[in-house]
């Protein structure tokens, strides 16, 4: 595969850690993409400072305020894509904004629970709604056969720790809630990708690796690292290598992986 | 294996469906427990008629006011069980309420998804939680050796639909909310397994079959009937067949099947 030759491409969450390296890669490419949408909830504020630093550099690079838990405010930034591509559709949505929480079954409750599941699920979902009809519009746009992710795809950033299979290897960070709410995102993403499937969208679901990032994830125990998924839960990966790994696997995605769950080291991941 | 032998089990949406059923058909075992809590939103209400009736035959019969997206709810209701149990631990907990919504992709919205969630998920893990101290206490009290659900066990009422892997067979019936609802619980499930092993409590997640209950399930399209799976969904199948299926397998569960996902028909199920 040629790698990710995408027109367009929309990344949420992207004012720090995985989501502004995305962003900062996709720039970087050497076909980069006419329109690259970075997404957060507050564009304007201190945290929207990097953001903001490489919009003056790069033309192509659009910011616009997305609250994923807003539905208005999902509304609104479709209005602002659609502008912005003037007649075109949208190729790529990569739902990269979640939450994280250090909660055990001893100290989880309600609220946290419900938290994680908002913005980790009901984002994703609400944003896949949002954008399927310039999807679809990329879709029907395109000459290419079947699915890929440079035609119109889906991708859920998800987690090997919402691998429900493989919960006796990851269960030394617990993370209940953010668990919970990555199982599901697994399921919404087939979910998505059998209900999009007839709109010419592929849907999959990516594990970016434990990287550091200020999401404030720590380093599993050494004994791990030496265990037979070291890809999966290799501690201290830098975020640009994970990054690299995730944009050498999308372009890999074909229509029979449509509704699977990958790492950025393109492994398959059961759920 | 000799049946279920339990001395005290609570089940909560006990008033209707699948829970009224295993309410029945614990009181009309041949060594009934010593109390069969039924818990349910409203027990003066009209829908609890059923429930009061029974009350009224079997001595050994609670009825307990317990809603379980409500922690206050629930904390009354242990107060109640932890009462009437003098002393003694609660052997089984069996959380069966649960709401089931007729949405797909294009219809579901986030006060959907967030109700189910509410309902499945944080539900059965706020009562796992209020009923820990009298789970430990029914494990601590007990001279059997490894796991049971005789001795001490918590039974998530899941659903095949919620399995991800299966996710294609079963699409025929999208219920978005409720899918990822119950894969949230698998995971929930797993996590309850693993956090509660040390204190001698069971967990297990169980599909109780394609069952006609007033939840409002439609049967699944002939062409599934002679699928692979026909166990997992058979349709029409009646309640009362359903409970004696997952009271039989109820019993043949051991330290080795706590975290996994069975089939009344004593299947198990891929995540």
């Amino acid at each position: 595969m040629a790698g990710l030759n995408v027109r367009s491409v929309l990344v949420t969450g992207s004012n720090r850690g995985i989501g502004l390296e995305l962003v900062k890669q996709l720039l970087g490419k050497s076909n980069p993409p006419q329109w690259v949408f970075a997404t957060c909830r507050d564009p304007e504020g201190a945290r929207g400072q990097e953001l903001r630093n490489l919009v003056s550099k790069h033309p192509n690079l659009v910011m616009v305020k997305l609250d994923a838990v807003n539905p208005a405010s999902i509304e609104e930034a479709t209005w602002r894509v659609e502008e912005q591509l003037d007649g075109s559709g949208l190729n790529l949505v990569i739902n990269n904004a979640g939450i994280f929480s250090d909660v055990s079954l001893a100290t989880v409750d309600s609220e946290e629970m419900l938290g994680a599941y908002k913005t980790n699920v009901v984002g994703p979902m609400l944003v896949g709604q949002a954008f399927l009809p310039l999807l679809k519009k990329a879709a029907q746009g395109s000459s290419q056969k079947g699915l890929s992710c440079s035609k119109a795809a889906i991708v859920n950033i998800s987690s090997v720790l919402g691998s429900i299979e493989r919960v006796p290897e990851t269960f030394f960070k617990p993370v209940i809630s953010y668990r919970c709410s990555k199982a599901a995102l697994n399921m919404l993403t087939r979910c998505q990708a059998l209900s999009y499937a007839e709109d010419g969208i592929l849907c999959a679901a990516v594990h970016p690796g434990w990287v550091q990032t200020d999401m404030g994830t720590q380093e599993p125990p050494v004994s791990l690292l030496t265990s037979e998924f070291p890809g999966l839960l290799q501690a201290d990966l830098p975020v640009d290598e994970s990054v690299r790994g995730i944009l050498t696997v999308l372009p890999t995605l074909s229509e029979k992986h449509s509704g699977s769950f990958w790492s950025w080291a393109g492994e398959t991941i059961p759920w």
